[in-house]
C-alpha cells in the first residue's frame, strides 16, 4: 500500500477536483471541434461557452470579455506586449511597470525590451511601494506611448495582497493600463472586475481546482486590446486562434464554478492555516513567517526556519510524505534563490518553505505537517549539539 | 434513445482514443506541478518525459528537439517570426514563403508583417509550384536575412501531400529554414525528420487521436531555434514557458505511440477511402473529387455535388446524422468560401465537402454516409424537376 500523502502545494498546483474531472470526462467524450458547424462541433461549442460564463462570473464579468489562452504565462506573454488596438486603431504601449516580487512571467516582462520595463520594489512585508509607483507614472513621457501596470493582485510565495483598489485609481488617474496577475487570488478572495479593479485579469485553471493547460484573460472591455500573440484562425473573437481546448476549458469552468461557491469558506481556511503556522512558531524557535502583518490570502504561509536551507528541508519534508515547496515552482527544477524573497530585503535567510492549502486540506494533513516538522527539528538539534 | 451518429470529420478533430483517455485520466491524479521537486512534482514530470519520447518517436526525431505548445497554432505563431538565434546569436529572418493552400494558422504570416510573406501557388491538384519556388529562393536578398519557408505536409481539406524531399532540398540549397506543418500527415503517413525532409516539424495532439489542447514543433536539432513566444520560467528547455498541461501531454504521446503503430494499417484505410469515393462518384453525375490524381492522405475525400451549394449539403447531411465538412473548421463558425480550392482554381464550384475518416471508421459508417448522399440526390431531382 502507497504511503499516506499529504499535500500542501496548492499555490503550485491545486488537485483536480471531481466537478472539474467530471466536466473534463463529459467534454471528452465529444468528438468534435469547436469551430465545426455540425452537431458534434455545437457540442462542443456549448460547452466552451458554458464555460465562458462560470470563468466571467468568477470574476464578476462580462463572458464577452473573457478570452481563453493556454495558461497564465500565455495570458501575460499576450498581454505585455506594446503592440495594442484601441478598436482598430493601433495604439503603442512605451513602458511596462512591474513588481520585482512578480511571477516570472510578468517580471521578465514579456514582449517589452528590457530597457522599457521598470521594476518597483516591494516593502520588507512583500507590499508594492506605492511612493515608487507614483514617481514612475508622475514621470512617464506619455508622447512616447502608453503606460503598462502588471503587478500580481496577491504574491505566489507568500501570499501577500497587493492594495490594488490604490494602485488601480493611480493607473487609471495616470491614463495608465492595468494588468492584475489575479493567478493566486482567483478562488481565494472575491475578484470584481467591474469595480474597475483592472483593466485586465489574469486567471489559472489548474491553481483553483481546474486542470492545467487552461488560463483566461477577463477585460473590463472589448475596445483596448493587445494584438493577439497566437494568430491563425478566428477564435476567440479574433484574440486568440487555435482550437479550444474543450476539455481543459470544461474543467476550468466547473472549477470556476465550484470556487465562487466555496469563497465564503475561507475563514475556515484562514483558520486551518493559522494552526500551521501556531505549530511553526511553537516548534520552531526563531521561526520567520514572511508577510504576516500584510493583508494575506488565506491560504498561504511563507516561513523561513534559521539554521536550515529551505531546499534541504523541503527533501526532508518529502521523504517524510509532506509536499510543500521551497519557493515557486515556476522555472522547471530550477532551485534556486527566491527572488520574492530578496526583493522583500530578506535574501539573507536561507530560502523559505511555503505551505499552501485548500479546501481539502484537514487535521491529519496539519498533524502529518507537524510530526515532519518535529523530526526535521529534532535532526537539526542533533546536529547542532 | 439517441440516434446512431456518423463521425466523418477527423481532419477538423479525430476522436479520442481509448489509450490518450486512460493516459489522461491517469494523469489528472496527479495533483502537482511538473516543475515542483516534491514526489508528486517528479510524477507528473515523468509523464510529459515519456509523452515526450512518443511524440518523438512517432516524427523519428530526438525527445531532446521536441517542444511542447498548446496547439499546432501557437507552434506555427511561435515558428513564424523574424526573430531567431543560432545558438546564443540573433539570426534575422527578412522573408516567409508560405503556400496559399496552407491552413490560415501558416498563411496570415505568424509575426511577419504582410510586405514579408510570399505567398506561391498550387497547380489545379493543389500541389506546389515548385517553379515559383524555386525562383522565389534564387530572388531571395540573403544579406537582408534568411528565408523561412512554411508549407503544409498534407493538405488538411483535400489531404493531398506536398513534394516535400523535393522542396527541402530546394530550401536546404538555398540555405532557408524549412517548417513542414505535418498536422494533417502525422499518423496518416510516415514522418521521419532524421531524413532531412524539414527543419520544423508542426504536430497536433488532437488530429492524431489526441486530446485539444496540446501540439509540438519538432526540430532537427537544437541550435537553430526561434525566440519564444510564451515567456516566464524555464519551462522546455527555456523555449516555452508556463506549466506544462500534463494530461493533455499525456494524452498526445499515448496517441502518438498508437498512430505510429497503426501506420501500418493505411493501406485499410484507403481502401474504405475508395469505396467512400465510388460511392460518390457513382451517387452523383459530375461529382468532383479534388486532388485525386495527386499524391493523397489516405483517409480524405474532398468533393463537389455539382448544382448543390457545400453548406447546404453539410446540414442535411448532418440532419441524417451525418458529420462532415464544407472546407475547414478553423476559423471559428466562419462559414466562407475555401481558400484552398480558390487557390486550386476550383472557386467556381459551390465549395466542397470533406470527408474525413480513421481506423474507427466502419463499413456502418460508410453505408450511413451513403443512404444520406442518396437523399440529398434525391431532393435535387425533385427540387429539378
Amino acid at each position: 500500500m502507497a504511503a499516506r500523502r499529504t499535500y500542501l502545494d496548492h499555490n503550485a498546483s491545486a488537485p483536480l477536483s471531481d466537478g472539474a474531472r467530471a466536466a473534463m470526462v463529459d467534454a471528452l467524450a465529444i468528438d468534435a471541434n469547436p469551430s465545426s458547424v455540425h452537431t458534434e462541433g455545437r457540442d462542443a461549442r456549448r460547452v466552451v461557452e458554458t464555460a465562458r460564463r462560470e470563468v466571467a462570473a468568477l470574476a464578476n464579468g462580462d463572458p464577452a470579455n473573457v478570452v481563453f489562452t493556454s495558461g497564465a504565462t500565455e495570458a501575460a506573454s499576450w498581454l505585455l506586449t506594446p503592440n495594442w488596438r484601441m478598436g482598430r486603431a493601433p495604439l503603442n504601449v512605451s513602458r511596462l511597470i512591474v513588481s520585482a516580487a512578480d511571477h516570472p512571467a510578468t517580471l521578465n516582462g514579456g514582449h517589452f525590451s528590457p530597457d522599457r520595463v521598470t521594476r518597483l520594489s516591494v516593502d520588507a512585508d512583500g507590499v508594492l511601494r506605492l511612493d515608487e509607483l507614483a514617481s514612475e507614472l508622475a514621470s512617464h513621457d506619455r508622447s512616447a506611448g502608453q503606460v503598462l501596470v502588471a503587478i500580481h493582485f496577491a504574491n505566489n510565495e507568500t501570499g501577500v495582497v497587493q492594495p490594488v483598489a490604490k494602485i488601480a485609481a493611480m493607473v487609471r488617474e495616470a491614463g495608465g493600463i492595468l494588468v492584475l496577475d489575479a493567478v493566486q487570488a482567483a478562488g481565494r478572495i472575491a475578484l470584481d472586475i467591474s469595480d474597475g479593479c483592472a483593466d485586465f485579469l489574469i486567471l489559472s485553471s489548474h491553481k483553483i481546482g481546474g486542470p492545467k493547460g487552461a488560463g483566461a484573460v477577463v477585460s473590463a472591455g472589448g475596445v483596448l486590446m493587445p494584438e493577439p500573440l497566437i494568430r491563425g484562425g478566428g477564435q476567440e473573437h479574433g484574440h486568440r486562434a487555435g482550437t479550444e481546448n474543450v476539455a481543459a476549458i470544461a474543467g476550468f469552468g466547473a472549477a470556476a464554478h465550484e470556487a465562487k461557491a466555496r469563497l465564503s469558506n475561507s475563514p475556515d481556511i484562514a483558520r486551518l492555516r493559522d494552526r500551521f503556522e501556531a505549530a511553526i512558531v511553537d516548534l520552531v524557535p526563531g521561526a520567520v513567517i514572511f508577510g504576516r502583518v500584510a493583508p494575506r490570502l488565506p491560504n498561504t504561509t511563507y516561513f523561513a526556519i534559521p539554521g536550515i536551507k529551505a531546499e534541504t528541508a523541503q527533501i526532508a519534508f518529502d521523504l517524510e510524505g509532506v509536499a510543500l515547496s521551497a519557493g515557486s515552482a515556476c522555472s522547471s527544477g530550477k532551485v534556486g534563490p527566491s527572488h520574492v524573497l530578496a526583493a522583500m530585503g530578506h535574501g539573507a535567510y536561507g530560502g523559505a518553505l511555503r505551505v499552501s492549502i485548500g479546501h481539502q486540506t484537514s487535521d491529519e494533513d496539519l498533524a502529518a505537517f507537524v510530526g515532519a516538522l518535529r523530526k526535521l527539528i529534532a535532526r537539526r538539534a542533533v546536529k547542532a549539539a
